[in-house]
């Protein structure tokens, strides 16, 4: 849809052919073309969408257009969007409006509504209760197909997935059973004998990463979220599990880069809070790498007698960071897909030390040649090679240790991502080089 | 389940209850636990599994299991289960078996699956029509929900999904309808009432990539793919899309780190494929590192008059690599989540200009005020303050530009990522240090 086209008809007041313009679009993409128009603009046209698509655009709008849109409604209007959000929806709406909006939403609901809504704002961020949503089928175990596709067809418009449903008993969760199998058995069988009842749940407090990885691994659409007293109070959809697992991919991927992960993206957030979350590790790291640099005034003599060693620092400390950082890497995400555990360690620890007996020899020789060819300096060839097969080994260690400890000890691994280590191994790297030197060149 | 007490009752040849035990269990789970056993009892396991979920299991197994039971099969147990198994499951499949099976298993499928099987593994690796399935529920416009329900009882069984259905005329989509939708409208609607005709939609060369981002863009559960005649010829599922986006994360972090990306996990990849992924990077970096260090040696002089210099070396090195890869990173993470294009180029730089304002400011006093204490020296305290807000916002620079010039001429932005990064940022500090140094201090 041309955006110029969309505003000038809008301008003109030409009602009908926004509204059929509107009426062939996509949810997601109306919401991106709202966010285009000024307020004026935007109050006007939301009020022009298809009853039946207004709530799932305002629940892609971001949270300004939001707020605008709730203080321009009537109460009327306020309750008609309401009654169509979906809980999770409101819910994370809530969480972020300013709290005289809050408290006008809130009175607007129902009790029973504020009373679950209350609920869900108070499970803590990140959890599976903070994502899920209060609405899903639930059926008997008495029940046959035909009352239950009954049942489905009645109440399940309003339901976020009618696609698994859910059999309780008491609001205990017996059995699932899926609307494929409803869809493809005959009417008259019961329930009870289709529905399964190994059933994959996670609990209110369950971590979201944990619960993004029960959908990849079984490659799920919804999973029950189960209270502490065993009952279901609701499910997470698939949906919201990607967006989880993009998130804390993207978490994963900033602070191995050393920057305090933000929820907003790159242009949403601010240039000060940008420097916020940049700056705490750059000082941190800052200080530590002066105990390499004052280390390496400990080896004043060294550099005073042959100059030429101070040149080979870059090489050996940036060849020590990127090897170390390569292992990190590795064994950072393959924790956080679940497929390395601290039990590996030594598993790993012995496959690393093998990689890097190859990675360092082939290095070492490549450089020990050029060095060699340039300098024609046998022994200081010899001094490098051996520095940098020291260091590559001494690097893939660290970078593989480290990762696992943190987990252990229930730490971010992502937290040891490259910087950490990378100034680990610069300390490490420099007393390698500087002692071998001191050894072989009799310094 | 417990391994020990499965793999006892297997060899007690207690088949009962490891039946009963399988007839529970989900088939990922079984596909795990199954992955412990010797390739004897493997054989002995398989076939003890529930007809009805022996192909899901299958399909969850890796290649080596794959291909030792596929050895195995009798003729007409390999027909079975490549009945059962979902079509783009039996194309993962045939793309990691050796050749002789795929010859044996090409021989055993129907002509049709046959030519159908060739041309999905035609497909360029990474392109929708590579992950796509060819079987989905395809209506007709003249259908009413009543005969589509039916339709879906009679054909919806062998289907991979029957959430989202296609309706199609002379090959071309025209509509989708839902399954939601058809379950919750009376049977005597017609289709054509019902079915959305605004389709988002894919080409079968079109990059899995662009078609996870539209997953999570749109909320699908599956997505048509058409061919270049217009025509429909699968669609790719919710589940296929899910791991493309945990392997696309996985890569990007993998290059970042400058790894060579491998689709295997980490333990799955031999010792010998580990350090071949990992030396190319390292040998480019260290070679281009080496031009740090000659730098380094044409300030001779500078060092041998003040010897203190060459501590300070690591420090602005590590915080210029340290914040360029900071930006890089957040650059990289948002071309990949598309939220970042190579039109942004100047707001993106003016905006790390001005974080790089603060975020230098803040070291640099920081720097400057512990020199002034340890040293007391205002002249050094004043060149490494002003090397570090130089070396700062170069990096800074350094670290947007580089992702989105490579976005640009269509190299992968995260090659550009904080190693090569890392290394050309050195050479600038360096650089900006000693070029200070030497004015402020007259060398």
């Amino acid at each position: 849809m041309d955006k110029d086209i969309f505003i000038k008809l809008l301008a003109q007041r030409e009602f009908k052919a926004v509204r059929s313009i509107l009426d062939v679009m996509n949810e997601v993409d109306i919401a991106s073309l709202l966010s285009t128009l000024s307020d004026k603009e935007l109050a006007l046209a939301f009020r022009l969408i298809p009853k039946d698509k207004a709530a799932e655009v305002f629940s892609n709008m971001d949270t300004s257009m939001q707020t605008y849109l709730v203080t321009m409604f009537t109460e009327k209007e306020l309750k008609e969007l309401l009654d169509d959000l979906y809980m999770d929806d409101t819910v994370d709406m809530l969480e972020e409006l300013p709290a005289n909006l809050v408290k006008r939403i809130l009175a607007t609901v129902s009790a029973s509504d504020r009373s679950m809504i209350n609920q869900l704002l108070n499970y803590p961020e990140d959890s599976a209760g903070s994502i899920m949503t209060t609405e899903y089928v639930d059926l008997r175990e008495e029940m046959t197909v035909g009352q239950a596709m009954a049942h489905i067809k009645k109440t399940g418009i309003h339901k976020e997935t009618i696609y698994t449903c859910y059999i309780t008993e008491r609001r205990k969760l017996v059995g699932i059973v899926s609307a494929k199998d409803l869809m493809t058995t005959d009417d008259d069988v019961p329930i009870k004998d289709l529905m399964e009842t190994e059933i994959i749940s996670v609990y209110t407090h369950s971590d979201q990463e944990q619960v993004a990885q029960l959908f990849t691994k079984y490659d799920l659409l919804a999973l029950p979220v189960i209270d502490q007293d065993g009952r279901m109070v609701g499910i997470v959809t698939f949906d919201d599990a990607m967006d989880v697992m993009v998130d804390e991919a993207t978490e994963d991927i900033t602070k191995m880069a050393a920057i305090n992960p933000s929820e907003k993206t790159y242009f949403e957030t601010s240039v000060l809070q940008h420097a916020k979350n940049r700056i705490p590790w750059l000082l941190i790291l800052m200080f530590t790498s002066i105990i390499t640099g004052t280390i390496i005034t400990r080896y004043e003599n060294a550099f005073a007698a042959i100059p030429l060693l101070v040149s080979f620092i870059p090489m050996l400390m940036d060849t020590g960071g990127n090897c170390g950082s390569q292992s990190a890497t590795l064994i950072i995400r393959g924790i956080a897909l679940d497929e390395i555990r601290f039990t590996d360690l030594f598993k790993v620890m012995f496959k690393e030390f093998r990689i890097s007996l190859i990675v360092g020899a082939f290095l070492a020789v490549a450089n020990g040649v050029r060095i060699f060819i340039q300098y024609h300096n046998p022994g200081l060839a010899v001094v490098i090679a051996c520095s940098l097969m020291g260091t590559v080994i001494m690097a893939k260690l660290v970078g593989c240790i480290l990762p696992l400890l943190a987990k252990k000890v229930n730490l971010d691994p992502a937290i040891m991502a490259s910087p950490l280590i990378t100034t680990l191994v610069d300390t490490f790297s420099i007393l390698i080089y500087f002692n071998i030197a001191t050894v072989l060149f009799r310094l």
